[in-house]
């Protein structure tokens, strides 16, 4: 806290915690904060936090609003995608890949102001504090940064609330009490962790999931839809054009509606703890399936197992909050590099909480009947070959066996 | 053919093709043909088989049939599912897994009976005469192998049924037409490919599904069940205690009537070509889903992405046949080491076609509520290390940043 | 030998062996041969390929002679010194990095001339033919290939000999007895095997080493050079500026004078034994060495150690033969993405079979004495940071440890 | 240092920085402090210590002094050098590999004496206080650490000298002025780092080294020795029996001779920044030269490849001091299943700086002359099968060519 700050650009939503922020940095560093809000598709208001931010004293020409929807799916959400990436086999990464973008605009409001600093309001157990500060760090390597969870003694909900009401800062009813759990929302998912959750053994309660239907409550009915790809991202759904963000939000209607994308998982953070958490990744989850499904046809086999092995990598490293890392960005040009023929149409099944593929068709398809049928295919393989390919491929393997098990 | 073989072992189902091939093979190489059948929980009856050998005048003493259910599932089935392995992202390996055990069990009966050759029934075009002949040769390094499919001129359904007639060989009802598909089956899968399903556009029709219900016909109500895990393996169900193929066997059901475990893949071979299948894989599903659940709790994260990276290239060598290769007792031996503490309860939702942990509980549990709170850890975790940890997880992006973007 | 063939594209070296194989194919094919000679720095004169071209009846404008030494090092030799690539820990891949280009020209002359087919004098138990082959069927999938050592019956020196006589194919003196050992050059390497060096427990005899001084007879005083790199490849030597091609060859003069490159290995072929080769590698010891002492002080540690993963697949690709495959691409744009600030001067020292740096410089490093210093660093790096970077390191130990060594 | 502390065990080598650690410790946190001082082979004479500490007001049943060679080198250097782990693809991990079995020892005298806290003399910049906490950590996580670096202000020379003069510590006459570099030692080699070597263009001074002839100094006849393994280790020199320290003691009197295992190093330290070191490991630079070498006869091919992938990742986390992590013994697991048969003899030649394998032989050969040779095999190897290996591997390059480049 005895750095001196002059001003300070802070990841601002507008609700309690970083209203709270916002008044203890301009007292604590006696500093003229800048707010930022993203719209990532997290599905608030956005021009409430603008009134909030000026009642704290925010000057207008410090006060930014930006709808970063496209860009997020465009330059994070679908790169991401293409690498068909899973941390620890299960989990979409829809918070791990929002903090990048907004360290990146901070950084880029901060040099447009002179600002100094950059401030975040993720706690100091959590992943998200990792990924924010490795982003401002990497992009602008000497900026002071701020971190008020890790700061303050405001740890519990009761000296939270009481500064707020000293501080004139409204107190919405429903954060009064102990929140029953905590999430973060945006375009591609939201996430909900702690209190109710913290038990593995419990069952998540169905008041805790807000994205997704459940699949018990969805529609009796299987719905059939297609999705086109080109270069390994999505550009249409059912045959109708859409952008990046476009299709990502028509998908989450459609995972909402079949209760499609909920996720329990305990897992482990780059902190070293474990957590439990759950996901809802609807229109994602559906996206991803169907990613697979065009790749099965395009890729070729030497290419889709290197990816396979890449993608457990770029998983971690996108979770860790390593997106501006060179190594993430040597993995994103070898993943691309794959992507240039992956595109056709995926049929998808969507059906109570199932996504699967049941068509795929390609005018860059790798799959030959011809080759694969058991009927005579005209000299297009010749299967004695089979057996020479086996011959060499066992060769070592007797060398072995004649040693070890002679 | 002009090699001189004077007794093979054939692993004989008692079906059309591998009735057609034991006729065959004593014409030939007019050699005594030895006949093993393994009951892997195909769900087939056995002893026709040995009626129909008896018939084709093989010795009683020649003719083998053994229930390799138990071994199947402990020694094969649970160690590949302790990597949690996917072939391609997707794929349960349920006939790569069973072709091992085939193989082994032949060359121990090759040289119960003196006999210097083996024959299986498996095509020129597949995967699976890949995985019969590396076994063979891994463990028999001097063994003669006959792939009576690579040899002969039987390609088409007609030459065969002709030769069959010919030879007084019985064929059944439905195998006069041409079979809509081909399936391969044991008690962790049926897989279905060729004909019908060559099209990977196309929906797999619902006549060729035969281990699990449509989930759309699965029943209205969800239903929980448990896994209890011991050392990686599974060991109870609903906490009754039960033996590796009595557990699968009870999954199996589960699956069934929940309509869990459809694939609709179009998949790389070993042997070059794309092709299309349909697999069902219910109790394995399952238990692959359980088994991630328990390691979520009690694996540490390092062992955890090890593992990952590992399934990839486990995965592969599976799928190609690598059974015996010492690079696959190399991972197992790394993944065997990470499961002493795998142990604990899995609870799981089955419900129309999904498979869902709801809970996971265990004594080896690595999770820490006290750790993970949001709330005062007494001194559990220290948030200001968390500064630390970044900042020099920081620095190289930092000095990078001042070099690249200064 | 039954495929109906009008003219091929012979890889045509001059020698005894190709010499053979021109006629071979005239006579087995009763096709158009078409020579093609390619300058790798193979270190022989070429103009005489023509005239015993000529002598076989080849027409004039079906001979051609390229010099692919520029070329080879930058397409070929550069990107694959980028990746630091060693099959095997040890082995530079000299003779696997030349197939390529090979294929790849033999495929433009067939399409200029028209040619059906084409040809190379690789035998059938090393790795040449098969990248020969990988690099014809991917670059031209239906193009036909002939491998006469494995379709003739000429496996003997004599029977090669005769056919050579009784054709007026000149057998020169040296050629007529058995040769102790065969050998295979290019710019990069000169790699010998067989015969005298089929015992692996045998020293490699004096007389067989060809481009480097034994060590014992090399200076008795160290040489000190200079290399200077741009973008991940060499530019200059000492200060000079040179083309890729000239100082490949400028520093196989300086690794020839001080006997740097030696290298007697036993291997692991792909078609799936082992063999015991020797290898002199002189310029491409000396030009690794240097290439690693530059990434040492430019590249990023998450960019080098993905590098150092990815390497070991890379050298394998490239020794199987797969330069055309997609995989190898990925790799490629990965590692090529990385090297864009690899720049700057390394200062080695050449000493009787020695090399190794001594200095770099860049003008792009990461090194920072600023940082790294014992003294007072000004606030560079804050030493209390490493505190909370070793907890946080060590919560998911300690976590274990609790539970396992409590 | 407000921790309450009332035993810590520190790891003391007598010197003047652990003297005044010593010293510190009773006074900052007046505590009872226990000496553990190690024998690794850094031939030191270690009973001086002894008298220091008593001398210090350590009690004699407090002063601990071992002689861990034959344990360092039985369970740290050969299973490391099991994996022919090189970080960052040049260093044998001289200084990594000792770090864990100081901390374990450490942490067992801690609990033989009763003491709640461990100490270490290393710094806050480098690599071994992250090594020397984690194994602490993982071994005893509930003990406190110290380390007084981070804490203390003595960071000048100055600022040390003057603390040691006023309690009495003696200070060496080459301790008074500025040391122009530090070092570390053990059995498996000397680090030399700082001051003079700090500007990585400048070689390493002739002084620096300690531990191994200027190659230019050592004889001029090469030196021809052999090394026998066992199951992956080394077991005797020239045909003579030695336990595992005497052999590497003995490779080090030869490496010393022959001026083997020096380098020069720039390298990324896990703490972020980047370090210039200079290494000396004689002894270890041959063995790890002699088990590459009796691998290539013994090991197969798979396995040989899946080890080298897995060694990169391997010596990371040796480098980065998860010795104790899981992650590392699974790979450890992995890497001695393979060693079972890394048997036979290895010979080699010494020679000015330079070690060489120049023949291998095993009772456990893969490598068979009779496959391998150019001449007629009597059938072990049918080269016609190759045909059908290159068609089938190269059967998705043709239809990825026919897609692409059609």
């Amino acid at each position: 806290m005895s750095e001196k700050i002059n001003r300070v650009v802070l990841a601002y939503s507008g609700g309690l915690d970083t209203s709270v922020i916002l008044k203890w940095l301009q007292q604590t560093y006696n500093c003229e904060v800048v707010t930022f809000t993203a719209d990532l598709g997290q599905g608030e208001e956005l021009e409430p936090a603008r009134k909030k931010a000026e009642a704290a004293g925010v000057k207008p020409e410090h006060i930014f609003i930006d709808d970063l929807r496209e860009e997020f799916v465009r330059d994070y959400v679908f790169p991401m995608m293409r690498a068909n990436a899973l941390y620890e086999g299960l989990y979409l990464l829809g918070t791990s890949i929002a903090r990048p973008l907004i360290a990146k605009r901070q950084v880029e409001i901060a040099r447009q102001v002179g600002a100094d600093a950059v401030a975040h309001g993720a706690t100091g157990k959590g992943n998200d504090q990792v990924r924010f500060e490795l982003g401002y760090y990497a992009l602008a390597p000497d900026i002071k940064v701020i971190a008020p969870w890790r700061e303050w003694d405001l740890h519990s909900r009761t000296a939270l609330i009481d500064f707020a009401e000293k501080h004139q800062i409204s107190v919405p009813k429903d954060k009064r009490g102990e929140s029953p759990f905590s999430t973060d929302a945006n375009l591609l998912h939201t996430s909900s962790e702690g209190k109710v959750l913290e038990d593995p053994w419990e069952e998540v309660p169905d008041y805790v999931y807000s994205r997704t239907a459940n699949p018990e409550d969805a529609p009796d009915a299987p719905e059939i839809i297609t999705i086109d790809f080109e270069r390994g991202d999505g550009i249409a759904l059912n045959g109708k054009a859409m952008s990046p963000a476009t299709l990502l939000a028509a998908l989450n209607d459609l995972g909402r509606k079949h209760g499609i994308g909920r996720l329990d998982l305990v897992e482990n953070r780059f902190v070293g703890m474990k957590s439990r958490g759950m996901y809802e990744t609807p229109g994602g989850t559906i996206y991803t399936c169907a990613h697979r499904g065009i790749e099965q046809l395009t890729l070729d086999r030497g290419a889709a197992h290197l990816k396979d092995e890449l993608a457990v990598r770029y998983a971690e490293l996108v979770y860790n909050g390593f997106w501006f890392a060179p190594e993430r960005e040597m993995l994103q040009a070898a993943i691309d590099h794959s992507q240039e023929k992956v595109a056709g149409t995926v049929r998808l099944k969507l059906y109570k909480g199932s996504v699967n593929v049941i068509g795929r068709k390609s005018p860059h398809s790798l799959y030959s009947e011809k080759v694969v049928t058991f009927e005579d295919d005209e000299g297009a393989y010749d299967q004695r070959d089979a057996a020479g390919f086996i011959k060499l491929n066992a060769l070592r393997l007797r060398l072995l066996g004649r040693r070890d098990r002679g």
